[in-house]
């Protein structure tokens, strides 16, 4: 087996021991595999989650002192740099004498990038990018968050041709038809956290859940967020949600994206309603619209975006189509910031 | 030759004939073919215009006293029955002795329809219907405006996709990209009139001509109408346009559209603003919205479509999908009223 296939061969395992980690949680899964100079495995590590030995750190854990020596470690994420609970893993690799790291994909983090540089530092060979697309992929949301330093977020919202999202007297049920509605469930499903704003819980008294077309909850179910100052009544449907609600009587956006960010949620579904919509665009904080357009007019004062900021055409908000598409007798717009 | 194919090659001569008529003008496009009891073609006509004589007197016209009398009158559209400026058409052949009359389409006239019924109640073999979607094609924009009773009306704006034309200090040239303007000018080009309010003269001066890609005119241009009772100026840019401006100072919609009809007008093509295009939605009196999006937010007051009477979800305006496409970097949504 030539070298080059030895460390292909170890970065698919180290990939399959990635996916023993848990997938929800603050910290990505990370599999490690150590190669004796003969491209011999002699250890394999994965990473449990927070507060647990990083990848790297656990495969060495299984060698015998000065074992390591002149082995090569491949990894599926750039060794960290960063004193988190655990230690940097650059510094546990270099003094158990690894001689080369091959990983895949680049640590993303803020705080704990920099370990190839480290590593190189002290005369270890570094490669990274081997298998990265798989890495990548493996990764997934959890990359796409890190990369931001913060959640994704999608905003959703339905309304008229012309822009509305309910008539003049606030009713609105239901204006897009089943096959939007259930597009709409099968993408909250996969969305770590909901986001609504106080108006809209007191307006619509919404569950938040996610639901398949029959009305049963689907497997998965992001976590129920209520931004807002406002008293939400004990009796609220969305105290019927799987999920306890999280409540956050602010207006800051970025404190609450953080706060979601540090509990673990990698993607935030915003659904509203007209005014925090808003405050999300204006704050620059939306990564993909979603918009659900109905067949209909409706007229009148009730907007499904508010005000966001913009005053002359030179401010306005430029998105880029990524997919048009007809659901049923509605439109899917999905839209990203230009 | 069979009796069949003698008819349908006489009201294929009949169709040719009618297209000598003028294309523009309050009255139809008709062609009729006389054939004697063997089949033989002993005259032709075709109508020149309003005021001069329809295609069927035409074509007896060139046939000595007695010489139709038992004879077929194959006609593009049904023998009118009203006393207009030059007497019903069924009269004319009753008179003439005719003892079959084959027609293409029937007539849509509220006033000039009956003549089928007038003619067998004077012992005449009447059929309809030969070579029909060819004489319905033929006829086009006047028939789908006789059925309606005025000119076919085409509703079109553009906004972001929150549904508003402009940022909050009114500019927005321009949010729409140059595929869709040229769609639109297209478009505007086919129309025979371009209504809009005092409002949109007076806030953006607009030239009210159809224009290729690099600004010439092109070869057909709707005629420029502008309704409101506020005065435009002289210097407006819609006084440069090939067609004299008409001047509407009334808010009733019917009057305009029934004297743009009388003028021989077929199609309408309304550009707004806001508050005329409102009117129009609430009045019911849209067959075709052309709203173009543009991937960008706006946000702010300035709304695509002012208020359109619906009060709660139960008068919302259902609109049914007719075309979804991309233009460009714009989307492009074709609907009827549902
Ligand atoms: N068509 C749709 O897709 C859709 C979706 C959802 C809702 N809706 C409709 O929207 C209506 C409710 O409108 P709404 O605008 O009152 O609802 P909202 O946007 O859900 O709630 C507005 C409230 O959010 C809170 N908030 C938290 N952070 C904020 C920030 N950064 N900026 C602004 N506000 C912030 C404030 O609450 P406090 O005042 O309590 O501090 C504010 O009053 C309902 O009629 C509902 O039916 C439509
Ligand atoms: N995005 C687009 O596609 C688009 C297209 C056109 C215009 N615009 C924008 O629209 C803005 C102008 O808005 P606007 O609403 O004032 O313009 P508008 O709708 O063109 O004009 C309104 C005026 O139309 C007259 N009118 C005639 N019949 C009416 C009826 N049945 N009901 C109501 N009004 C009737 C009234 O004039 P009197 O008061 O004089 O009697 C009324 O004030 C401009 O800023 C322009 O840029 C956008």
């Amino acid at each position: 087996m030539s070298e080059a296939h030895a460390l292909d061969a170890a970065m698919l395992r180290a990939l399959q021991l990635a996916a023993h980690g848990p997938s929800t949680g603050i910290n990505p899964r990370v599999g490690c595999v150590i190669l004796s100079a003969d491209d011999t495995v002699i250890a394999e590590g994965w990473h449990r989650g927070a507060g647990t030995a990083h990848a790297e750190v656990d495969a060495l854990s299984h060698l015998a002192p000065g074992a390591a020596r002149g082995a090569t470690a491949v990894v599926t994420l750039e060794p960290c740099n960063h004193m988190g609970r655990t230690g940097p893993c650059a510094i546990a690799l270099i003094e158990a004498g690894i001689a080369r790291v091959v990983y895949s994909v680049s640590d993303p983090g803020a705080y704990s990038a920099g370990g190839a540089t480290r590593l190189r530092a002290a005369g270890i060979r570094v490669d990274g990018g081997l298998r990265e697309s798989e890495g990548e992929a493996f990764l997934g949301d959890w990359l796409v968050a890190a990369r931001l330093g913060r959640p994704f977020v999608t905003l959703k919202w339905a309304s008229s041709l012309d822009g509305r999202a309910a008539a003049a007297d606030g009713s609105s049920r239901w204006i897009t038809g089943p096959t939007a509605r259930t597009d709409v469930h099968r993408r909250r499903s996969a969305a770590g956290a909901i986001v609504v704003g106080t108006g809209t819980v007191l307006a619509d008294d919404p569950s938040l859940t996610a639901r398949d077309a029959s009305g049963d909850l689907l497997p998965g179910q992001p976590v129920p967020v209520v931004m807002g100052r406002r008293a939400i009544p004990s009796t609220s449907a969305i105290h019927t949600h799987p999920h306890a609600p999280v409540f956050f009587a602010t207006e800051s956006l970025a404190e609450v994206l953080a706060d979601l960010h540090a509990r673990g949620i990698r993607s935030v579904f915003v659904e509203g309603g007209p005014t925090l919509a808003g405050a999300f665009v204006a704050a620059g904080l939306v990564d993909e619209y979603l918009v659900y357009l109905a067949p209909t007019l409706l007229g009148g004062p009730r907007l499904a975006i508010g005000d966001i900021g913009v005053a002359g055409i030179d401010d306005q908000r430029l998105l880029s189509l990524h997919s048009l598409d007809r659901l049923g007798d509605d439109i899917l717009v999905v839209a990203r910031p230009r």
